[in-house]
């Protein structure tokens, strides 16, 4: 399984995935989920797949191939972030046109889902999930996050934390905390996590690190919050019935 | 969807069930999921049930009907829990083999978990989860816990705070903090909570109380939960990498 979220705030973006791969329990290796398609200076998107992995390979394999190649349209040539929702979404179906086929074969379903986050000049930073029918929406201020995969474990800490304006530093927290519950009670899921802060304007790829057991803001983080939750937890009231 | 979870501590069990029932947005109702099987004084049982209501009740009538009727062995007869936890399982596909023909034939599932926990005399409290297929499986002191229906929000805070050396107090907080969550993060899942605190030994069910949206310890217990997390979450470090 694989868990992916991508937050759209006032102030930017942040994505976010695990790098877990499996099939089966002896079959456990680490793949990255995130793939940043940038323009310094003029745009910055950013996928993050959840699902099979070939569908998932052969989809940013076909991404990198029409702008390497130049055919038009591309993530590097369309103008709105919409319209590069709409390339990922073709994408897809192509992948599916070619591939759906032979898994249905061995009995094996077309799973992908698809976040897209960025920026390209002209617009706001803009928040997609992409779909495996190809279709996509996009996230409103009411509704600024998008999960995919193992999306359960990690959504009530993001339910009571996150709005749209939330800082960046806030969300990318939150972020963390998340993937934090979601590793500690599935495991699919795993360390090292990708996590991109994306600063609204500013069409650079700076913002992107990888995370792995060893870091020490993230060990901070999750036994500080791990700490705190128990402090809170001992302080509530008993219950008064019994 | 529902949502049942059961604790198993060494000082008793803690139960607890959601009471909402849908068929799709328009068939919102409330039906408990929780029912009580007792002698007081030399046993006392408890199911939770998650699935398909239909054949919760049919399992819960058939249970009631080999009480009344004496047919033997019945939940009032068997000597320990493990045949009780089989006597459930009986019932279980006692019901499959009437109805799943049926359900198929509308595309229907057979969709059925049931949590099994209690105490009969000469034993110490047990919990159990029994399967559609009516097998079923009992918590361990390493594992004391078992949830059903929409399981995933509701699991990291019993990840963290949980033991089975935990009082039933803690137990019980954790479980409707657990529900809170749950019912903020997915629709599908509502108040009232039958909620059951078993004392070991007691073989009383005193301690079954039903909470519903204005209960005002549950509320106290919500409000502090996410009034605290909301300050730990504030007084934790910012990213250092960005």
């Amino acid at each position: 399984m694989t868990y992916c979220v991508g937050l759209l705030l006032e102030s930017g973006l942040v994505l976010a995935s695990d790098t877990r791969t499996n099939a089966g329990v002896d079959h456990v290796s680490t793949f990255p989920k995130m793939t940043v398609f940038s323009v310094p200076g003029e745009r910055l998107l950013v996928t993050l797949t959840s699902g099979n992995l070939a569908i998932s390979q052969a989809v940013i394999n076909r991404l990198h191939k029409q702008i390497q190649e130049g055919a038009l349209p591309n993530l590097h040539s369309v103008a709105s972030l919409a319209d590069a929702a709409k390339v990922v979404g073709d994408a897809l179906r192509a992948v599916h046109e070619d591939d759906a086929e032979y898994l249905r074969k061995h009995s094996a379903e077309f799973i992908q889902s698809i976040i897209l986050g960025g920026q390209i000049r002209g617009e706001r930073p803009r928040l997609f999930n992409v779909y495996a029918a190809g279709n996509f929406i996009e996230a409103v201020p009411e509704t600024p996050y998008f999960q995919i995969g193992e999306t359960k474990y990690g959504k009530p800490i993001l339910d009571r934390v996150i709005g749209n304006r939330s800082s960046l530093e806030e969300a990318a927290k939150c972020a963390l905390l998340s993937f934090d519950s979601t590793i500690r009670s599935n495991l699919s899921v795993g360390m090292p996590i990708d996590i991109f802060l994306y600063r609204a304007d500013s069409f650079s790829d700076a913002g992107q690190i990888r995370i792995t057991d060893s870091d020490a803001y993230f060990n901070r983080l999750r036994k500080g919050w791990a700490e705190g939750l128990k402090k809170v937890f001992a302080a509530l009231p008993d219950p008064d019935w019994f």
